[in-house]
């Protein structure tokens, strides 16, 4: 049962200029028990200097996940977490890494039910039974722009020194994979009875949407805002952005999605008529 | 008063062997507010390394003390700790991070009563009214040595993974220095004009939605469905019930609201026309 819950959180890296980092990231996860790391777009990866600095978590990088776009790194993914150090001009909620660790923490512990009549059938928990959850770290330099933390539901705000916040990347992966690693010890520990205990109480839970399925409302909230000319313009405008980061800071599930799509295509039948 | 009692607190590297390490850790230091470094017997310092790495935390390598002994580095101190990720056969203490930096909070909150008549005559604390505390970390492949930790009132352990726990130099610095920067800036915070600095930012943050105007947002949503012929019934419909949860359960700004309702609007503009 040992790092049971790590294999549910996965490290994005977001376009990483150097491929020492990448390395010193694979190190830092590993050392805290996860193995699950995504790269978005690495400017050089492979790379010797990366398998260099990772120094015994070779294995990390070489089952990590290259993709073109953000969106493929966290489309099966429950709950997207950023990462900032900027104060951004428009707010997104904020919590510290331990307040993320604990939120995190509640999240695998009350699970999801994808699938529980697999878990009845077998009577053995299994990963994905429990939501995927994607913690976000941008670019060395940049950090995330803004219409990527779009799609996470907070960011961390690492409590840093106000005047030399420089953290290095691996630096800041190294912390939040601390706390979380803290967090999930407390739950991995959990017995199997306490497990048993719960999945009862995740049979009656409802899944929450997946990353996937909120991208397909917002598109069709965009599309029904268009038909209603209560937005003008094509690409989306902030107010949009503004409903957007509305939804995705909360938990959705997928019932209540499927019954806010319902009123956008009764809205949009309306219009035709 | 911001990072008043970070000064108090003393990283001590034992004889570290590669100069990279040691700008490394002189920058997690820095994001961290501390600012006290002292190396014993390094085996190369000065060095262009340290330097590059520490990447605008200089000035901590700057004003770095250099000394022959480990005694010469913590006399002064009133608390030393220890770390270590290796068992040993004779048992020290250990406590975790987070112990470690709750028992160095209490420390300098409840200060020390080295000179109780200076800090009551200038009606002003200094530094040194407060306790030094010194953290030890040893070598980058052995650690510390066990007379080494003999100076140690307790070892820091800090929880990784059983099978792999081969924690950079760097990276363990960085997160006891994450940990100590989140107590010691809930005692930092004490001061009172910080707290009045505070409060008007929070001023400036958005207010939200008072729950009269909430219920204001139900009835026009509750309107709106059945012009939509979404929902047939009045009284609400379990479906009309739903989705108040969904609001109801998340925070809505007073601003988002607006939104909200506008679109409503808009919606029941096309509806008649």
């Amino acid at each position: 049962m040992s790092n049971f819950f790590h294999q549910n959180v996965r490290f994005v890296l977001v376009e990483p200029s150097h491929p020492g980092n990448i390395g010193a990231v694979a190190r830092a996860i590993k050392t805290m028990g996860f193995s699950q790391l995504v790269l978005v777009n690495p400017r050089r990866f492979p790379d010797p200097e990366a398998t260099a600095r990772a120094s015994g978590a070779d294995d990390v990088l070489e089952k990590c996940m290259v993709v073109n776009s953000l969106q493929e790194a966290i489309s099966d993914c429950e709950h997207v977490i950023g990462t900032s150090v900027r104060d951004r001009q428009i707010s997104w909620p904020v919590a510290t890494p331990k307040e993320t660790a604990i939120k995190i923490q509640g999240f695998l512990k009350s699970g999801s039910e994808n699938s529980p009549e697999k878990a009845m059938k077998n009577n053995q928990l299994q990963s994905d039974d429990f939501p995927n959850i994607a913690v976000l770290f941008g670019r060395e330099r940049t950090g995330l722009e803004n219409h990527e933390l779009d799609h996470a539901q907070w960011q961390i705000r690492i409590p840093a020194n106000d005047e030399y916040n420089s953290l290095n990347l691996a630096s800041a992966v190294q912390i939040i994979a601390y706390e979380l690693n803290c967090a999930l010890i407390d739950i991995d520990m959990l017995n199997q009875e306490e497990v048993e205990a719960d999945k009862t109480k995740l049979e009656k839970r409802q899944r929450l949407a997946t990353h996937g399925e909120m991208q397909g409302f917002y598109q069709h909230l965009e599309e029904t805002l268009l038909e209603l000319d209560f937005i003008k313009t094509n690409p989306p405008t902030k107010l949009l952005r503004k409903i957007i980061r509305l939804y995705n800071r909360n938990n959705v599930s997928f019932e209540e999605l499927q019954i806010l799509r319902g009123i956008l295509s009764a809205t949009q039948q309306k219009i035709k008529h």
